[in-house]
């Protein structure tokens, strides 16, 4: 069941085992999968402008419904012309649901049959999110990608309340698909069942099978607490079936060795905050591991972040002696410094990726920058407690 | 006396009264007069890239020598091949001598004739400060222009407190003058006297006198609390007669206003953290004047910051309620943006008065921008404390 929304499209262009390269297409410009989508939560992929994010590759952004209904408010965004508009990023945009930072940043949130109720992080007030409001919402801010509303159960949660959380995913999924919403507006579907292979299969299998259908099928619930070899062998049995017709999007992850094996098992979109907050907590990603800018060793060092990175901050020729100044002394210009490069890495993992894809070797490329990665200081041991 | 160092030279190309256009060459490149420099506090214009920075029209920058041999250290700035290769920007550079700092931000500071001893105000390491340790420090540092030592006496300081400040200032420039330095950096003199015309007067000829000669001559010790007519009216006294074929610095001014006035009593260069401080403080300056970006007023308004302006963020298509949003969620974006903006405007102002000069229509453009200026939100209404 191929994209129904009005302006999309979606082409495997080549198949390396389950790993695909693929195009998007979206109301605003065509989009290659493999694909990173830097986070803007507030309407700005922090530090960054439209044009710098454009220059590490993305082609598409995520936009936070949380942040964005509390502040400025949907209404403003939608007055303003949309979220487009709004934050001048002329290319594809997708936007959460509002579900789950609803349930893990605000306090006396209550969760019923019918949505979530919370109150405001910001001043206490209180918001009712249904099915139906998370896609009247998103369709006021008016990204290119809405997403349904779900249920998220923790990383390690009884296959009980797994089962309780897929089931009402389920019956919002078919009452977000009837809501109305706005005809250029894609809906993307959200598979649950933590780390119960059986579970995501059935689910993947009933949100495929709903009709009128979803333009894309999204992993949530992974990266929520879970080892992160288990979210692996999980993906392994269940990523390549989801629907090959539309794309995967794996929500929330992950590190560069996440990006890398999931490619592998068919995802095909993904968005996380990792390389914009480390970059903000002075840490580079690089191919061969993480820069600690802040370390001793750096003092002297008259070499770029990544000698082999051709982003604005490797190729400026700011030392990495600079760099560790300008972070002690909490200067803005390391934080913008060190987002453009750790995007630019994240985009040029995507490009690798899906050259391989496209050129035939796939395996080979993979097993070399997992290699590459297995240093000690290596982005893989990155544990979401660092993020 | 023209300038001295190697690869400098001055030449006046235009006067219209007391206002002058004029050009400094320098050996990081030329430098046309009148000009602001933006201020570089610890080796970054806040929150900008040296590219941003270049394309508002600065052509040369200031670094704060108390600062920069706090951290990094004057050393490791001079082994990492001096300050331009340190910070990337490849134009002319200017360095004051770390005195006013060393007296305004430290506890324990202690003046003698040989200079000032005080404790750092980031770990409380003791630094002592003598016009030949300035000397040598700003040449390890290695920007273009150095700054003597001088001592500033507050705004409303007494006639004899005022003639010892300037008494001490003409023995440490002679110490200054007989330090060694890198022969491609040019020394500034600083002209004291707070608002007295005849203490001005008499230091001025007495700093020109000097043989060997300062590159350059500043007046320091304004804006320093005194009421701000007061010190146009001595700069209306004063500042055409410091000797003309040197480059003319008023130190640490001013407002959009301060700028127009002091150009045309035969001002060439300045320095503030007005622009880029305000900006971080969410004021955008503009030509009528100044824009509070929290105000409610701009919750929705869709405008740029100033629709004449073509710096990035106005010609961007950034909105004053996209700006007001990003500030109040505390995003960085609109850091960067109000900073090049306001630097922008700063290098508008400067181009636009050189024009004029040139042009033969100074005092005309003069009237008309003050009269722009003169609205009840004028950045002339810009006191030191909201700076």
């Amino acid at each position: 069941m191929k994209p129904r929304a009005e302006g999309f499209a979606f082409r495997v262009e080549c198949n390396a085992s389950h790993a695909r390269a693929s195009v998007l297409t979206t109301p605003h410009g065509e989009v290659a999968l493999p694909t990173f989508m830097p986070v803007g939560t507030q309407g700005s992929v922090k530090t960054l402008t439209p044009g710098e994010v454009a220059s590490t590759g993305a082609r598409i952004v995520l936009g936070n419904t949380y942040h964005l209904m509390l502040r400025p408010g949907a209404d403003a965004i939608a007055a303003h012309g949309g979220l487009h508009e709004f934050t001048r990023w002329p290319h594809a945009m997708l936007t959460d649901s509002g579900g789950f930072q609803a349930f893990s940043l605000t306090e006396k949130v209550k969760a019923t049959e019918d949505g979530f109720t919370f109150q405001s992080h910001l001043d206490g007030t209180k918001y009712a999110l249904s099915p139906e409001e998370a896609v009247r919402v998103q369709g006021l801010i008016g990204a290119d990608i809405q997403m349904q509303l779900d249920v998220c159960p923790p990383g390690e949660s009884t296959r009980a309340v797994v089962e309780d959380a897929l089931a009402r995913t389920t019956r919002w999924a078919r009452r977000a698909l009837a809501a109305p919403r706005p005809r250029g507006q894609a809906l993307f579907g959200i598979v649950q069942g933590s780390c119960f292979p059986d579970l995501r299969r059935a689910h993947a299998a009933e949100l495929a099978a709903l009709d009128p259908g979803f333009d894309g099928l999204a992993l949530g619930g992974f990266s929520v607490g879970e080892p992160i070899e288990k979210m692996h062998d999980t993906l392994a049995e269940v990523a390549h079936l989801l629907d090959p017709e539309r794309p995967r999007y794996l929500m929330g992850v992950g590190t560069p060795y996440d990006l890398w094996r999931a490619i592998e098992q068919g995802v095909d979109m993904f968005d996380c905050v990792l390389p914009t907050r480390n970059a903000r907590n002075g840490q580079a990603l690089t191919r061969h591991g993480r820069i600690v800018i802040k370390q001793a060793r750096y003092k002297d060092d008259r070499s770029p972040l990544d000698p082999s990175c051709d982003c604005a901050c490797c190729a400026g020729g700011y030392s990495r002696a600079y760099l560790r100044h300008l972070f002690i002394a909490g200067e803005i210009l390391v934080l913008r410094l060190f987002s453009l490069h750790n995007l630019h890495y994240y985009g040029q993992i995507v490009r690798e990726a899906r050259q391989a894809i496209v050129g035939g070797h796939f395996a080979e490329t993979k097993r070399r920058a997992l290699q590459d990665l297995s240093s000690e200081d290596s982005p893989r041991n990155l544990s979401k407690a660092s993020t």
